[in-house]
């Protein structure tokens, strides 16, 4: 289905991005991934291109681009000619904006242009060993002390956990309240705040993913985010668009997978013959094309809903679900059809099996997902 | 996802389609399934109400409502509400249109008033026996008689075969082209022209299909639709609307098999709680629902290229595909959950099963879509 | 994989059985399946040649034949070359045992001589409208009147329902413990039990599936099986052997459509070659056919097991699960692989469809399998 | 299903396997997969073990020992307690049986010490770029200078590739027969013979896989493996075994993935209860343990088959799909349910999810699998 046409603006601004990503980005992902890391510098580049947190408002000295769809632009060529580890979007676009609804003018005005020139990362801290992302059963506390909180505990399986220099951690300030949640923004360099090894990962190697130790880190109250014990609440606000952009991405993520399929079918011979015109091959990469393209076209109508403020987080829940699951199918019978190439590391469709497992789990499993749907269709 | 809004004068139309299809063909649906075919009147009811070939001009006195969605509303309401053996978009929307693109001026005014009517019903014969649809495998023949052509062979499977007065007949004309090929407008009353048997098939009790026998028939210079030796091409023009038409009817019946199993699911208990309360029900069914959102905006989406004259038949055919193994999953998981009552007659997800199976057979195969779909994409 | 070879007298006792169903049933088989039951002489006849209750010891005029693959051969044969709607698996191995387990001497010496002779057809009596399979439900009751128990209530989706002259009922005989179930021996012309109508299914079109009603039915104490109050557990005993039945009943249901599957793809020609020469054809089939050799191989170590005494539950589970499930697959590949003839009802490949559909619920649906098997390996 | 008792002396084989696996293996594996490659000590050790070719005659100094379930039982406890990347098995039982099948006497006499004592290490060089496993491709060649073949070619995917000392290769060496390939024994040491680097993969970390090339190696006539240009049938004999390698290594390493996930949910709380409670959890283990179940019956049944000498080919290539694809879906659900931790490289479920993508395509794809079965039971 031909996609819905985007201005002559946006035209523009897909075409400088995937040149921002071919030059800037490609480039050093071979190195990145041996790091387990990418540069600090490839985040200030973000910054000066424009691309970080592009909704912040013109008062704060951002773009005010409020449309959605720019971000879906960088999603997409991201997947397509930058790196699957390159977490600008995360930055950007799913933690940033919890300053935006819950934090104070002053921490706006604060952190914004940090944020914004890609010198302050940004990474959010809720999930905990062995509790998974069961808030009920957090175990990091903040006590109140006056003038400042007192925050222990730790944190794993956070994403930029090496990077970032802004982070907002969940911890439980409500004893008898198992939803008492409040958010902090820690920052890099307060004392007792350290950050564990840097986890090795099925794939998305070039991501940095860390434990982080809180040990009496005296956070002061101006860095308290939104209300106390409010912070459950606060985070169930981002998920709609934090499953969107999971959608964008896999649907992205997808659609590289099938190309790189199709190259390689078309190429390889055979019994004399190339590997596309076999049927077995046509009828499967049919198939997911078929799903690819309805999935796409779903994606796009939540982003215009999104962009009208209307987005339902069941739909939202459909597309994130959907998506990954498809990406899934997808990477795997691009494997399949590669062959023995599938396995070896130096071909990509090898790697994005590797990144794709994670997108069935992050976000919100599939499981999740389907609670959710269950809750507002069967309940 | 919320579909895009109807104006007042569509919704107007679903509200009376729904009553006719409530009073009108519901109530008559037990007798017309014992009875393998459904009354002549039922066509002429629907052209009461307007509603056959609402894409006629109102120059030969028809309504001349271009836009699909009458139509899809029609499906839709039929689907839910009515029987899935009356196959007035068969008449109305799949061979009824051979005449407006390919016929004479003469035969317009000929037929068009008793298509509208529902007086005349009309059907397509291209399968024939041991050749399913294979055309270069067709052993019809017609041989020009100067004044006539003379029409021999047999057809099968032929949906209102019984009940058609008027056959869009193909047969080979050319006996050194495989593809020359010639459609030919037969009527009840011709000589030669008989019926066999009505076929007795898994599901959609009520729709009569049969095998049509053509023996020395005489069919006049006048009845040829189209180029004589152009039928091949003829045949592949409606394929794209032919498609979104199985498409609609997919996706709506997905919804119908949904909707009653969630009912089912909610009331019956076990071990003391509702099925619909089982963790194994809701991820089941959220996964469907999931899939039957994202291909409604598909199909809706295609209904749109569609009004606009600019439907890519890659597209109808993803949207034929993906719907009808959607549907396929979505009826088998009904019985399931069903248990014993989903194999008993009386519950409307036995019928649903049944009915369903033609679907992914029906309009062009998987496979075929499959085949399709790599000719535009892989090669 | 080649079979375990039989001994001669059972490959033998295979021969004249294909021969019994070739002759004195499928002949019928289409009469049947419109009357919606077959005779009562079939039984009758199985009778003669001595396919009923073949386990029966020898002092009861019984044959004694206590190997399990005798049972074994005539599901296969039946399957094969019988109808599905002939259920004397049914009479012989899932009824019929219950007395020889829990029946008193005097009971066996009543009831086994018409039993074998097929004069006295059995039944079981469980499920409930509107509860299920699920016992605590059951509304069923019987109250003990000193030399009599008075039974009432109602049983539905009962085989062989309008046939059976001898059913095994259950009720509750005891108000505090769900669980205080017993079976009774209800017999044909009993004062108050009456049938219902014939319950229309989608497909096994020829076994009579029926409601009974039981109103205030006086059963003499002589008719009670085993321990009032025990039937609960009694009901459990019998279990494993159903499951197996079912599973030796599906792998051999599978075959029989894999077999007219292969048949058909060979003859059918689609762009001047066979179907069978498709490579879509090939690997879907050659798929099936791994997994049904493969299930073949676990069904019939699960009746060596059975033969030794040591069948385990968990393992009858397991196999009913697989091949029901496998069988739900090849049927549907099947009917799809014959393109529109899989749809009409002269083609076995569109009964197999909808006869199979029931395998996955009767006898324990697949998600009590599942459960099942989870008990037993997860907790 | 209980598996036939091993009689004692193969229940203390399996003992100090395990034990040998446990101590002289798995300690060493996360230092093998750092550096993509085992020591050389641990083949010495497994022939000081007498674990290397168990099969070679005591005449050469060998074991004798023929029952194929002593190397099974090698496999099963390598997978369960040893490293995936420790390739015992392809030295022992994928190559060194070419020696025994088609090598002279003076061949074994020289070779067979080295073999078994692990000082000589196997491997087989038959895949070229670009040519996938497609014989007839293959564009390395060796021409007859009398005394000598003039090799020249590169093979790639080579496992054991930079281990190696004794390479079996495949060449083209009769220009007109595409079918006319010699296999020459190719060691270290000979001039022109080098290797690449070693290939990076998804996983099978520890696994040095490499390309081969040859210069100008002078293969002396003593070296030529059976008879030249009849490679190709030489090819063909070992496959049957080398499939039933396959599947026990399968169903081993599915069974180790059901193992950690079993454990895993049980430990593992959600929402106040241990996710082995949550039905979807239940349900999916279950029916991975039902088919982990039927396929081990079936791999058993393959290795009696094997030992009387009369494994079919197809049921090896039956049972090579199917567990293949089992271990696929097994992995893919252990993944899933460990949610985040399943992406974690220090989680057994991470490694075993990239370790088994290589098993659908390694000793011939699902694809050729199903190629196989249909020929024999389609055509």
């Amino acid at each position: 289905m031909k996609r819905p046409a985007l201005d002559a603006e946006m035209e523009l601004f897909r075409d400088s991005a995937r040149k921002f990503f071919q030059t800037e980005i490609r480039p050093h992902s071979e190195r990145w991934r041996e790091a387990g890391i990418v540069d600090r510098e490839a985040f200030l580049k973000a910054g000066e291109a424009g691309y970080l947190c592009m909704w912040i408002d013109e008062k704060y000295g951002g773009l005010g681009l409020k449309d959605f769809r720019y971000e879906q632009i960088l999603i997409e060529e991201n997947a397509l000619h930058g790196d699957s580890g390159y977490f600008i979007t995360l930055h950007s676009r799913l933690v940033a904006p919890y300053l935006e609804h819950f934090g104070t003018e002053e921490q706006k005005q604060r952190f914004y242009p940090g944020i914004m020139s890609g010198e302050k990362i940004m990474a959010i801290a809720m999930t905990e060993p062995d509790a998974g992302s069961d808030l009920a059963g957090m175990k990091a506390r903040a006590e109140d002390k006056g003038d400042h909180w007192l925050l222990n505990g730790s944190k794993t399986y956070i994403s930029n956990g090496i990077l970032a220099d802004l982070v907002i951690v969940a911890a439980k300030t409500h004893p008898e309240n198992p939803h008492g949640v409040t958010l902090f923004l820690v920052e890099r360099g307060m004392e007792g705040f350290e950050r564990g090894r840097m986890l090795k990962k099925m794939g998305m190697k070039s991501q940095d993913t860390a434990e982080l130790f809180f040990r009496d880190v005296k956070v002061p109250k101006a860095n308290v985010l939104g209300q106390p014990h409010a912070g459950f609440y606060q985070l169930m606000k981002g998920l709609a668009e934090e499953r969107l952009i999971a959608a964008a991405g896999n649907v992205s993520g997808a659609r590289a997978a099938l190309e790189v399929t199709k190259e390689f079918v078309r190429n390889r011979k055979v019994f004399g013959k190339p590997l596309s015109k076999m049927q077995n091959t046509r009828f499967k990469l049919a198939a997911l094309d078929a799903e690819l393209d309805i999935a796409q076209v779903y994606v796009d109508r939540c982003v215009e809903q999104h962009n009208l403020g209307k987005l339902d987080p069941t739909d939202a829940a459909r597309a994130k679900l959907y998506t990954s699951e498809l990406q899934g199918r997808m990477v795997d019978e691009g494997v399949q059809l590669h062959g023995g190439a599938g396995y070896m590391d130096e071909y990509p469709i090898c790697r994005m099996y590797q990144d794709e497992r994670i997108h069935r789990i992050l976000a919100g499993t599939s499981e999740i997902m389907k609670e959710i749907i269950a809750r507002s269709t069967l309940d």
